[in-house]
């Protein structure tokens, strides 16, 4: 603990940029890696989720990512689920380069309400293309559209918001009561940001087969400018992993995947993620730059388009490549936005492992 | 305590950009959040307070800001009471894109002396529009005008320089005795700025009702260039935090609020100020960028005009839009330079908190 | 130990930029400074190895560098060994200023087979010159064409990836077992990179004359991005030369060279890493800016033509000046870019050591 | 102590722009501040001497200097004791723009010998004007010019290099030996510069007057990158104000001015050097500002024309005013590179000191 003033004392906390992996004595071939992640009855190839942004998954997208692998989210709050067809506005968005400009544009945009029907239509869309389905509400609206998401028959059910505690109070509204809300569910639920130790282990206790660490769209978000508030994330997501470890104790042997959500802007970061003790990690920013992105090149996220107090700017991707070169490569830059997953497997075996869960425990630095 | 060399040791300090709020486990609705800042008689709306600067602060926006609920101060030392109109002057000074032209031409036009007759009429301009009234004097020149001030009936009387101290010594002047001052005066005296543990517990026992901590106007201060004097907000804070309970515990019940006085660029420097101890941030960058605000989109600070060392620098700000937006919203930008209210508001709620005072206890943590 | 978050603990590391050498309460004159290295059988005028990469090393730069005093190592799978000449393809590589365009044409020009009969002939052209002969294989490679680079006659044979380790597994493939490699090898082995105590120790026991130390190629290499790997050179080059002491003390006397291998862009960078505890240093952005470089001008490392995970960009350093110019004087830049071995003599001088194996123990500060 | 690696601990040291002064609980008026500074048998208006640079100092400069209260000191080696009239030379380097070819045109007019006769000339000069008279030699020419010096009747000898100390070896050589020179001279002695404890400790005991701390020129020095020797101002002014108590207590109270000589760029950096123990301060880029200085808006130090091994750099500084605004004021700049004087007065008044040598004992943070 750190002085900061008579007064206050702070934990002096660390992000992924601060960090970096270690070689250990050991070196092992990148195809010995075995990367699958289980979740729940589900196998993935690969413990990547791809994060519910409307510049990032269309049903599409969501598709294609299924297709090689991974897993999926829709936003069910998006353009995908208050339009009949978004495609005009999102290419009307990309025109737009002034940067306040394209925040009341999408405040008006996203003032069109969330139509039950169109949640149904995109879910079942995606589960005809046959791969793994999960769609994304924010906490304000789980309760509202609960029931058109479990019918639509996702696999994932996925909560998410800046910050999602277990245990909200509200004077004026009924809060949602997490852990009701998960029992009377009949899927999986995977639910967050959270960014503490004590956050995460009071949402794994609402039954969650899952949580998010972090505040999602680092690379968008300006929550720390807003409202002052940040978790750097490799000291999150080591805490976080230090609740998971005391609630299967506490459970008597139940996992929660500990899912990092923020900060993944590059290859590397996600190999950090797993080190801090992810189990799998939830991306936005990489799959952005992907030629088939809905964003066309811009990137944005939830917080954008508040209507009174917007926390996150929309920034300027670039196309790098297919979402495919992406995410199984070849990559043709060397600067960790291609090839995801040939990186972090060639990440576990430049240091010597071969497991996901085993490459939690390699060493790490601090560069100051 | 660090040792800087042999001969030397200091002690670690830290501002606001260093810090950061986390959340809790528990989450409010921004709607229970409580605001209102109580100090002597009188309730604000929120506790946030004006600074007086003369690209922030006309009797027009000190009318204004009043009206929404907080307390604006206006200079005394200011154009306003040196100019029966200083419009025309505002107008050539933004004309003036030079910095070194800049500065000698406010040079000049500070040189104008500072008329009695006027400070009566800026005051009662602001009293006539029905909001409190408060005005600003350099420690050097309070005894001059504070007959002057007093009659003109305000509800605070700020004494505001770079450095204030309870015990100013000069071989040739006979220097302000505070604690007379502030005995003999029929209003409450909000003091600074001053910056640590010490200097602050001797402001409160001069009788004052707040003191500011800080040097003010960082964001055109260059108090560190010249005279290598800074001390860290964060720090700052926590420090005269310590002062006020220490005080109070000294003085049977003495409650001296701390006022937060620079670095506070964006909303959630705000929120952190206060989860640093503050009760109260006097705030002026963010104001200086209102459309309404009479610095014309640039941004000075009483420094800049100092005739043979001048401290502080015209900052060009720009505008984002009207003076209400930036103070209530809703706002169009993601970077916290609008819905000040809102931000601090959704700061407590979404970290768990619904009163001021209970966040000065919120978890921070230092990000390196 | 640091703690990251409650789940995870990391060291606090150090680069050679966060480093500084102290000088003592004696100078020395420079022309006293003895910077003979020896290692093997062979003795050379100043403790700096030319790297094995393409934008540095061709057969004449090879010559020159040993005619100087050094030693120069050729890459024996890089342009030189797979095309009779090269040289109309490293023109055309420096015509191509987009850097993804330039990935991709490196992924195709060192996608040509490297012939066995090309390394004959490149050994032989730098033996005939009357220089110490060197060159470099990748680990996944040395086996394979060992027995023709031994034929050649080298004097040292250089094994050097990004990590190196001592035993690496492999379920598919035999891998190279480094230590009954080396032992039946008839030339003396340098072997790495490495960047930890344990990893080097195990390298030490393979027999090896030599450990390089860090990822090589600092300027070029983005493995911290792509993989999330990265050791600071001042903190790995003193942890491996911790591992030399312990491990001259188990092998009774076997003292194994510690030569740094990257982040040495200035040559103040080369005393840094002797400061450390380096022995030697192989350096290469130093020689990229000489204008006989085969480069013409840019600069890239092996990791920057990987055909699917490129972890290396190809980065334009200019010209300074000539080879002599820039390892032996006299320089005409002030910014540590020439007259590498004049600036290693002063350093030492200035500092009050005349011997390269004392100036290990130099007193050195951290700058934060 | 720091951990860099096993075989390699360090010291963590800090330079003025890690730290800040803070003020105590006391304000004191400016005009109440006591500046003069007293050595040997000389009172000086202000602890401020001109550093010997020719971009600095030339004779002119150096009697306007002492005119105004303060000690010039000229180089003899520079390009006023090579030429009869340097002033061509001045214009035609202040022509030329790119970079190495100013190094390469100052490593040719710095050739042209030192004669004798110009350092009698411009010593009569200054002295003739009726201010104190100083002249700064390297200790490599210090014993062959002495005696010229000695006779030309100077107030101060100056030995200013790089590194200096008090045992310097050379096998090929006389090297100076400091102590018996210093003896035998008839005039005090200032040398420098050191930055350790144990080297200033070592000069003090020659028997000089005054210790220089820092390798000077900071805003042109590049020996961190060339020789990679640095050691921050704050540490090192700190180290050697503990030799000076520890010397004046070992030779029964003899007492060693400590001079900081580098890093101080602004006028809060002199306040940051006493702070730290400093008795005074030798400035230069400053006054490399002034409208008459010899530069002529460039600025470098003896490190930049270096025959082999260049280690600074000539810098444009631009001109911002007079040689008596920039040292006594009145200053129309906020960024600290005017009014010298009054900013120190401010400075100690501020925080509530009115003498110097208390002054040096003003509580400083550290600021991450």
């Amino acid at each position: 603990m750190i002085e900061i003033g008579r007064a206050k004392r702070a934990q002096q906390v660390y992000g992924f940029d601060d960090i970096a992996i270690v070689p250990t004595r050991r070196t092992r071939s990148p195809q010995d890696v075995r990367l699958n992640w289980n979740i729940d009855a589900l196998t993935f190839e690969f413990p990547i989720v791809a994060a519910p942004m409307d510049s990032v998954m269309s049903p599409a997208t969501a598709i294609a990512f299924g297709q090689m692998g991974g897993l999926g989210v829709l936003n069910l709050e998006g353009l995908w689920t208050r339009y009949e067809d978004p495609e005009p506005i999102l290419d009307e968005l990309a025109e737009i380069s002034d940067a306040v400009a394209a925040t009341e544009r999408m405040q008006q945009v996203y003032a069109e309400p969330v139509k039950a029907e169109l949640i149904t239509e995109r879910m079942n869309q995606i589960r005809d293309a046959g791969v793994p389905v999960a769609g994304a509400l924010s906490p304000q609206r789980a309760q509202e559209f609960a029931s058109v998401v479990e019918r639509a028959g996702v696999d994932f059910f996925v909560i998410r918001g800046t910050t999602v505690s277990a245990e909200h109070v509200s004077a004026n509204e009924e809060p949602l009561n997490l852990k009701e809300f998960i029992r009377k569910l009949d899927v999986p639920v995977i639910v967050g940001g959270c960014a503490t130790y004590q956050a995460a282990l009071h949402l794994m206790r609402t039954g969650a087969a899952g949580v998010l660490v972090g505040f999602g769209g680092a690379a968008t978000g300006r929550t720390r400018h807003v409202l002052g508030v940040e978790v750097p994330m490799a000291s999150a997501v080591a805490d976080v992993a230090a609740a998971r470890r005391d609630y299967m104790d506490e459970s008597g042997g139940r996992y929660v995947h500990v899912i990092a959500d923020g900060a993944l802007g590059r290859s590397g970061d996600i190999a950090k993620a797993i080190a801090c003790g992810a189990d799998a990690c939830m991306v936005s920013t990489p799959l952005a730059r992907a030629e088939e992105a809905p964003g066309r090149g811009w990137h944005w996220g939830p917080e954008a388009w508040h209507g009174t107090l917007p926390r996150g700017e929309r920034v300027r991707m670039g196309r790098v490549g297919s979402l495919e070169e992406i995410v199984l490569g070849p990559s043709h830059t060397p600067d960790g936005t291609m090839n995801l997953v040939g990186a972090l497997r060639k990440a576990m075996g430049t240091t010597g492992y071969t497991e996901v869960k085993e490459f939690q425990r390699v060493e790490i630095v601090v560069h100051a």
